[in-house]
């Protein structure tokens, strides 16, 4: 049986049920998914299809999910371009080699994904075999925003100071950066959705520490660049962020026709906002540590919000937490799937 | 020479240039708060009005600021609630006893100023005898959610998880425990007039991990009723936050006659939305750790949104960060005294 739900709505079509799909739902929350990973680090599973494939189906065996997204990590791409990673449990990515001026700008270089991130390829080319055309495949890759924010401040930062000092005090370093970063994430998603991905999501995760301005000067155009680069490949194109409220217009801008958004935000504001544009969002992933009626409740008046729209993807506003309970996830895929549009 | 800018600002009343104060302006890039701060610890100086008024009046000896505010610290009224804390260095404060069940709300009290934290109002009547109407000076308290956030959290969090989860899954003991914290503050802030505090900012730094929704049902009510509380007192009101783009109406309607605002919401916008008002901010404190040319620049972008308008008070967006360098304060305070308003 096909189903195509999710790629009617990014495309605004009439669809039945909303579609739903799961920021990080392959992850720590699944106790198979930790069984996984209890043998292999994460890099490792990123780097080993027969793996990455395994991950990637995990929720699909548990819950009636509209769409698989490819099971990896932002970070992937960085290493052929230069930058020398770890992953530290429980903490996140470590760099050791931080790009704070134009010279180590200029050292990166922009990478060939079929010889410097063939795994990729082939994990996609096998989830699509895998899928069947039963449930659509979504690509991804971190934008260059939060990319960067990594590769200069070294490690995760909740004020991002030194990016944000890099970008004021020396813009050259800082657009070349960020172009090689946007040079990098085109050809890799590329090459996703020439492998057969269905879809691709951009995450600007860490985008909400700026102002508009800052946002307009300094990232625009480099997503942008990515966004403009993909529209002939004619697969939808997901531009998500957290922390939004003041930079939907320019995201839009940006690119991507399929906005995703937190839960600061309510859908029909947004809509209001954007027009005509499909929104994916927004369950706080906090409510999902509560109850299953708590979840229906909400997860009803996220629906009710979008109800007559066509165009509404659901999902969390960020990604599932480890300690999210199943049966939680069980329910809010019922209560979805279990309204009818209209 | 008396200088009443901050307060005509606060009231929207014409003015010859914008008056500015800094959050955390007395703080640790200061080397004479280091100094002191290696003798004592940070809730000793808190509790001794000696030390209390020798750090607030810190930085109003080294820069032209407009008004001065109370060195204190938010968690300074819950001790006498009932709650057991301990402040750890560079982490924030510990709770040992927290909240998370009606019976635990039932057990806090309410303060009674006088009685409880006498430092405070003797550290308020001193700073106003020193300061002696040249400078105006700003009584403060946490808002009840930020205060909840670290009373059911027990430590500083990002996701507030549990403080969520209390909300949703325990409606009763969350509203008792936003009630008894809401009648504290009041009396709280209250107390602080009286001992001649010439306006109050109520800290609600944590409010933009909610929804709109979520803040209408779990907070406008409690924030209310200090606001309530203290409109008869006649003295300027300022609501601040950090990530309220959604919230910034809301806020309004909980009360305060000034809104302080984060860099993410341009001013321009900011006042479309909430009519007239004064506005407090709104530069990222991340700039001042720049250059004092970059920070001219960004203080001038700020300075022309509010020109015509009456009613901004210049500050950061949230509180001044401990690797600011002393000579960009300089700067800012230069630049903002040295534009004329009109």
């Amino acid at each position: 049986m096909m189903n195509d739900r999710f790629l009617r709505a990014c495309r605004r079509e009439p669809i039945d049920r909303t579609p739903i799909w799961l920021m990080r739902q392959a992850g720590r929350y699944l106790p198979e998914y930790r069984a996984l990973r209890d043998k292999h680090d994460m890099l490792t599973m990123c780097r080993t299809p027969e793996l990455a494939v395994e991950v990637t189906l995990q929720p699909l065996k548990r819950f009636d999910l509209d769409a698989a997204i490819l099971f990896s990590d932002i970070m992937i791409p960085l290493t052929p371009m230069g930058i020398d990673f770890a992953i530290r449990e429980s903490v996140g990515p470590i760099v050791a080699n931080p790009v704070r001026d134009q010279r180590a700008a200029d050292a990166l270089r922009v990478i060939e994904p079929a010889s410097d991130v063939p795994f990729v390829i082939e994990a996609v080319r096998a989830l699509r075999r895998e899928l069947d055309g039963k449930t659509q495949l979504i690509g991804f890759a971190g934008a260059p925003f939060t990319l960067a924010s990594y590769i200069v401040e070294g490690k995760p930062s909740r004020d991002l100071l030194l990016t944000k000092k890099l970008m004021r005090c020396d813009p050259a370093a800082w657009h070349t950066l960020m172009d090689k970063l946007a040079q990098t994430i085109a050809a890799y998603l590329r090459a996703q959705i020439d492998a057969g991905a269905q879809a691709v999501q951009l995450f600007d995760s860490w985008i909400g520490a700026l102002s508009p301005r800052d946002y307009r000067e300094f990232v625009l155009p480099h997503s942008k660049k990515i966004f403009d680069a993909l529209v002939l490949s004619g697969v939808p194109r997901i531009h998500f962020g957290t922390g939004t409220a003041t930079l939907l217009e320019l995201m839009k801008e940006a690119g991507g026709n399929v906005i995703g958004i937190d839960w600061r935000v309510p859908l029909d504001q947004a809509w209001q906002r954007l027009g005509d544009v499909t929104l994916q969002g927004n369950l706080d992933p906090a409510v999902m540590l509560t109850s299953p009626d708590v979840i229906e409740c909400e997860a009803r008046e996220i629906l009710s919000q979008a109800n007559g729209r066509r165009g509404h993807i659901f999902n969390l506003g960020h990604g599932v937490l480890p300690s999210t309970p199943i049966e939680n996830v069980e329910r809010l895929v019922e209560v979805v799937h279990g309204t009818i549009v209209g």
